[in-house]
């Protein structure tokens, strides 16, 4: 086998591990914790069905793109659980050591490419950038909801801190706000969400 | 919120739980049974970086999407295993009836456009669905090369099932063919699949 293409398929096989990266949010129907990998697949459907909210034209091969690779830095650096002040402090540093290391397995061509594409991601200033937060913002909200907003009773969540993060939805989608806003105010009235 | 986003995030959340339906497939690291999630997530990236090497010229984001959705009918009809004869028998009758209950939880044009694209797959003749396969039979058989070929033990499975079905690998890739081609004789090398 050629030298280029041992090396896409060690990246291939080393990417099998972030089934192992375990989240916060819960499957829906009060089910296990959900992995980055099924996360990021679904993220990638929904970005899919519901491209024509994205509040700007997005090319939307490349969000799913996005979307399936844009937590293969936690293979190395763990999952940072959005409301976790102290270790998302260090999140940044800890994913730039991983994501060095991870896409050095690829092809230098496939490397620079995705690495690009994950720092677009981060930067959160392309379209295509916002409207795959958008869906990393609401695939969870969604997932949390269905269960009767659990994970977010269980650790004490706060609107200040749900709006913090989610409030930045209508940058990729005004639309998809809407209803992620309706679900946040649903949910403080109910108690699961604490003023 | 409007009917069709209505429909659409029922359906984004419906198929939330193909995150619970487990192939034979184990993770590498002789780990737990992967789930269709998982292995759609890990198909479609494969896809991407594998592109080069599909023997026509392929729609990549129309691979991709095929690759994130083959196995959403699996939610109703549930996994056939490659090599269970029984239930090969009734997989298209079963999944025919789950396309049509799952998909019609979306807006009419939405669930048009999925199940053709579904049906494309399963049709075997375009280039997407043919390079599509390609990553869904070199997928599983790379973790299971990586666990030392311990599902093909645990099985029985014999050379010419795996033939049987890893051969029309060719017909998406003839150089990733080449691949599967080594792994399987070494496999049976080994012992770990049958002669």
């Amino acid at each position: 086998m050629d030298e280029r293409l041992k090396k896409q398929l060690d990246f291939a096989l080393e990417i099998d591990k972030e089934k192992n990266i375990f989240r916060q949010t819960h499957l829906s129907g009060h089910g296990r914790n959900e992995n980055d990998a099924e996360h990021a697949w679904h993220m990638a459907i929904m970005a899919y069905l519901l491209k024509e909210y994205a509040n700007e034209e997005v090319d939307i091969s490349k969000v799913m793109l996005m979307c399936l690779i844009h937590d293969i830095v936690e293979i190395e650096a763990g999952d940072t659980y959005a409301y976790d002040e102290v270790n998302l402090k260090t999140q940044k540093a800890r994913e730039d050591v991983a994501k060095e290391k991870i896409y050095s397995l690829l092809p230098d061509d496939q490397k620079l490419e995705l690495i690009a594409l994950f720092d677009e991601f981060e930067a959160y200033e392309t379209p295509e950038s916002k409207f795959a937060h958008a869906m990393d913002n609401l695939q969870p909200l969604m997932l949390n909801n269905s269960n009767g907003g659990e994970d977010w009773r269980q650790h004490g969540v706060t609107s200040a801190q749900v709006h913090g993060r989610q409030d930045k939805t209508k940058l990729g989608s005004q639309k998809l706000f809407e209803v992620v806003n309706d679900i946040i105010q649903n949910n403080i009235e109910k108690g699961n969400i604490k003023e």
